[in-house]
């Protein structure tokens, strides 16, 4: 099944508040004004030249189609300046594997291990031209994200534990997304989607994405995306792009692993349920493996009745 | 889909402990020496008179289907020769409810709190009459249960946690099993299924039941029906009938439940598993409801691949 995402114009911040945010559904919203970037950035030299020389952190991946679980791209540095020459180029003189190579860059902090990314930190001469709309406190947020790639890159589909604005600023960008209530069907491994090919998945491996619903639409530069936190997201880059997110926390602020620099560490209270589930199946292993099978499922049986809600009267 | 149950003539001990115990499936031996109860039970009167006027705690129910859920039934006491000659009987002169009603004699030990049942303890003068077959060692038994009811007697599908050796002695049963992997379509409520009616269940109310795998047959007087371990059965008594069972531990003792009188509380580690993801899920609790209906998937599905081997490759 297959909703477009619905695309809301001329919104001001009380409706996204109050009207929009509330729903938790992504939406595309167009016509709010992120700023000259739009104007300015189309320009490849604009950005190499305010953008500087500092090396940049890149996945560099013969293939259009990156997967982060089997890593089928490798990580290379180079100055911002010649990375943004690459990517909007569609063949290469200088390369790392194939001159038809595909870049992607998302930005990180300045001790990638310890600082979020934060775009006026990290791209000062750039950062002014692009405004976060105010649709959350200041306080709130979490990390503001270059993401740039050259043309047909497509990233692993995959959640992140904060509410995300992707801001298109240059290019097409193709989005699909999948709503948290379907992560039975997302082949999940951590965060991310083992269905590599979303367009056309091995119906023997994954039948059940087949039945996913997702939710797709285009963004056109200008355009925002609202991608509440657990909405499962595939991008895909139908012309060289640039984008710049922005993470917000919509929980209280406890409810984070304070170690996330990324924004997709899992809540605190599901890392530490995960925990302590492991103890519970540890225990079953003093059971003989028919045991512990049934006795598995009468556990998923009590998640079942105790959190979802099944079998209770409607 | 339905299966009957393997009836399997003339054995010995070595045959049933070497190529029948080990493949934990359940079978109906027939033609095992069980002693003279085969023949001196017929007599309902020799029954009463050596079971003496020993008061036993009954089910009393005015339908057939007794419903351990629902409690459809009531408990009353008798004396044992009153019980054994009402529950032979189709009409009673002397009732609680109805001059039909049914009778359901499950023995219990003499403090029934504690003790576990034991024919030899209870009835002292029957016991002689019977026979264990010697198909596990004399320490692993647990209890020897008289187990008497009314012709049309049905008792509530449930699953015991001990090896069982029911031996029929007098009348017909139809006994329906079900594999402890069909355990997601049995409606579970502790041991016991919700699902009353198996022969007719709502499938509005129980769609899943309707696709479980059934194990039937039917046990003739002198049969013996070996039910493993976690085996879903249900029983109908096709006549009066009268039927000894001997529950014995398969595993260590320490994995049972030293407080189980009936055979029927889960094991240890699995009681230990149930509470410690109690605290799992109490966690989960801190998070809005749509997180923690994420979250708890994302359990079930950790249990999946931790317990169950699903997508494990083959």
């Amino acid at each position: 099944m297959l909703s477009l995402l619905d695309v809301v114009s001329g919104l001001d911040v009380s409706t996204f508040t109050e009207e929009i945010y509330p729903k938790r559904q992504p939406v595309i919203l167009r016509g709010v004004d992120i700023g000259q970037c739009v104007d300015k950035w189309r320009s490849v030299n604009y950005l190499t030249t305010q953008g500087g020389q500092m090396p940049v952190k890149i996945h560099v991946s013969a293939t259009p189609q990156m997967d982060f679980i089997k890593k089928n791209f490798s990580y290379k540095s180079l100055p911002f300046s010649d990375f943004v020459q690459r990517a909007s180029e569609d063949e290469h003189t200088e390369f790392f594997e194939t001159k038809t190579e595909n870049y992607y860059l998302r930005a990180l902090g300045d001790d990638p291990r310890k600082d979020k990314a934060d775009i006026h930190q990290q791209f000062p001469r750039l950062a002014d031209d692009i405004k976060f709309p105010k649709f959350f406190p200041p306080e709130k947020l979490f990390s503001s994200v270059f993401r740039i790639a050259s043309k047909g890159t497509q990233l692993w589909t995959h959640y992140d534990v904060m509410d995300n604005l992707l801001m298109q600023v240059v290019g097409r960008k193709r989005v699909i997304l999948f709503s948290p209530a379907e992560v039975d069907k997302m082949y999940l491994n951590g965060d991310k989607s083992e269905v590599l090919d979303i367009d056309n998945p091995d119906p023997g491996k994954f039948p059940k994405f087949l039945k996913a619903h997702r939710h797709e639409g285009i963004l056109e530069p200008g355009d925002i995306l609202f991608i509440p936190a657990l909405w499962f997201h595939n991008v895909i880059y139908k012309d060289y792009g640039v984008a710049v997110n922005v993470f917000w926390k919509h929980l209280d602020d406890s409810l984070y692993d304070h170690r996330d620099v990324y924004g997709n560490k899992d809540h605190v209270p599901y890392s530490r349920a995960q925990q302590i589930l492991d103890r519970a199946l540890k225990t079953l292993e003093e059971l003989p493996e028919e045991y512990r099978e049934f006795y598995g499922h009468r556990l998923i049986s009590r998640i079942e009745k105790k959190v979802l809600q099944k079998d209770k009267p409607p």
